[in-house]
């Protein structure tokens, strides 16, 4: 024991006492176990709170107790933020290693975003109406793959796959459209029972918290792969989240109405629970600012999402996550994916005076996210990082 | 120790010697753990080899040693199973319980039966050619959802979820048109690395053995969602498997070549693993055999649907299970879904004398099969069994 310190956090800090997100970390000389950021320091929750379910590489332990005790212990957090705090619990979040912060069982990614859905209708299917006849009514959505989720700095590498020639035979290589998609992903916490839904209102009841989500995805493998049965290795080679999970709690002051949705839901997607987040994204490439998608104007709020997921009887695990799809508004400048930025590869951006339209060996894109807190403070969620390492050959 | 037993099998037995296959199984008064199906009797692994890889309640730690591994286990359970066991490692099959065999990482559904998805592209989608352009060039294949793979025996409550009425208004409620898919799933034993292909050639290092599969789908709620992201709630409610996995070894008479591919598959898809296999499913609808699916008859081989699956870069984890998709024959009778039997419930089916053709509720859906084993014999799957129980009302 080396005494005792208060953690000095910066008023203007995005990781104040009133964000504390949790994440899995290893100090330089000791093994993967949970934490939380309290400004740029992370504080060793095993030590802190003598409690094993943080001695553990994954948070699933934690969010398997339930909302009453995932209340419990963030207060019990923001009462010692306040306090001096055991060195030998603390450490500075530079010299920390990072892990994938949950066991996840199955990952969904919908396609909430009315702007975004338009736009891909626009560019995959040309000659017919953007928006397909179920997308007003439901939250369309699919499974990814949960075993290629990754955390944020961890490299990814160039896809091979099959794409269409011009001449209509296809080509096995290294994709050429490699894409990212910026979104919002939810983070279970409570087990739900096989054969019964969760209601929208039931959504604090089942969700944890919010990881930043970069849906890497090869355009030309997925539009030639994707009928019928929807996108696969288009997307399955990887999807990085956030290495630090933002409680719900923590995202009280961003709750706002949902836009307009018209025609009204059925009633099981209706709820008290259904509001969006007022949270801005930036997506950096190579580290210049190219869009900022913004989360408040998605159409399908996250408590309809999981109403939706699970109407079917569908149970839900500690640790599944599912994801609100690309994150895009109507303008060019808040497009959350490069294919929308760049119209489909047709109209190049600039990035550090190149003219540019999907992703090079390389690139490196950092999603950030901010979000209002109390008192015109605002918060930060975890960032996501990703390098686009050359493809793999024989 | 209460002495020493050999088991007796007669010569005609679908789970003699040269079957042996993989289960979780608890005994009357003890906890789960890896059994071994000689005949009608469950042989404790745990227990007969001194091992605690065995004493678990899933299949996991087993697979994740190896196909050496499994050779020698195989072998010696051979030689063991022609001597006098211990009794006490010795359980009557009908007095066990059976679990789910494998924690399952990623679920993933193949479309490999040409039959099938000519049938339900005329179907689905009567005005245009039933096959798209992509389906002769690759395996086509979504992810489904692990969570909601149940073991054979457990029941299934019908679906609820959004239907389009012929308004063309959804509706939400229980679905009307729940159906089976007959399929073979192949479970993944070796870890693979995260950027790097699995072959061709390599599939018998990675895959461990077979499951018979029925992956139940709400053909309404599916017409209605699927487009453009795929099938999901359609499908999510449920996928049983077969308590009992057949390890590949068994298997190896039943090895046929592939169905002429036209055109030749590129070369990633190419290999001397690209074998069939001459499996015969019947499935059994309240007691009435109602056709008869033939595995051989499949467009694509089980390492063509894995070097596919894995070509991006996307890395499998044991437990991991892929499954091919329905397995139906050119004939009505070789459906391998009621739809096809009832052509899209237009042409009514004769099942215990009434006219059918989707499923009501407690109706029971069997699937079980049959492969060559050497000299003339033939070993059985574990058959995947489900009761339709009525839908969940508030």
């Amino acid at each position: 024991m080396r005494g005792r310190l208060r953690v000095e956090v910066p008023a203007d800090s995005l990781f104040g006492p009133e964000n504390m997100p949790y994440g899995v970390f290893a100090p330089p000389d000791g093994e993967f176990r949970v934490g939380c950021r309290l400004g740029d320091t992370v504080l060793d929750l095993a030590a802190l709170l003598d409690d094993s379910t943080f001695a553990r590489a994954d948070l699933n332990a934690f969010l398997a107790q339930g909302a009453a005790r995932w209340g419990e212990v963030r207060s019990r957090l923001r009462e010692l933020a306040d306090t001096a705090l055991p060195v030998d619990a603390l450490h500075p979040l530079p010299t920390v290693r990072m892990a994938l912060p949950v066991r996840i069982g199955d990952y969904v990614d919908f396609y909430a975003s009315i702007d975004h859905a338009t736009h891909l209708g626009m560019l995959f299917r040309p000659d017919s109406a953007p928006l397909l006849p179920n997308w007003r009514h439901l939250p369309v959505g699919y499974h990814g793959r949960a075993g290629t989720v990754i955390v944020s700095d961890t490299p990814v590498i160039r896809p091979n796959g099959q794409r269409r020639t011009s001449s209509g035979t296809p080509i096995f290589g290294p994709s050429e459209r490699v894409d990212i998609e910026a979104e919002l992903g939810f983070v279970i916490g409570t087990a739900s029972t096989l054969g019964l839904p969760v209601t929208v209102d039931e959504f604090p009841d089942y969700v944890f918290g919010v990881a930043l989500v970069n849906d890497w995805s090869a355009r030309d493998i997925q539009a030639w792969e994707y009928q019928p049965l929807g996108p696969f290795l288009g997307k399955s080679f990887a999807t990085s989240i956030s290495a630090w999970i933002t409680p719900l709690a923590a995202l009280a002051e961003a709750r706002v109405p949902l836009p307009t949705q018209d025609p009204e839901p059925l009633p099981y997607l209706r709820g008290d629970a259904n509001h969006g987040l007022d949270i801005d994204l930036t997506v950096t490439w190579n580290g210049e600012v190219v869009t900022r998608p913004p989360y408040s104007r998605m159409y399908w709020s996250p408590a309809q999402m999981l109403a939706h997921l699970t109407a079917n009887g569908a149970s839900i695990r500690p640790g599944d996550l599912y994801a609100s799809g690309t994150i895009s508004g109507p303008e060019r400048s808040q497009s959350g994916s490069f294919i929308e930025l760049s119209w489909g590869g047709t109209e190049p951006v600039t990035v550090s005076g190149a003219q540019r339209t999907f992703l090079a060996d390389d690139d490196e894109v950092t999603i950030t996210a901010t979000a209002p807190g109390t008192e015109g403070r605002r918060i930060g969620l975890g960032a996501v990082t990703g390098r686009l390492l050359r493809a793999h050959t024989d």
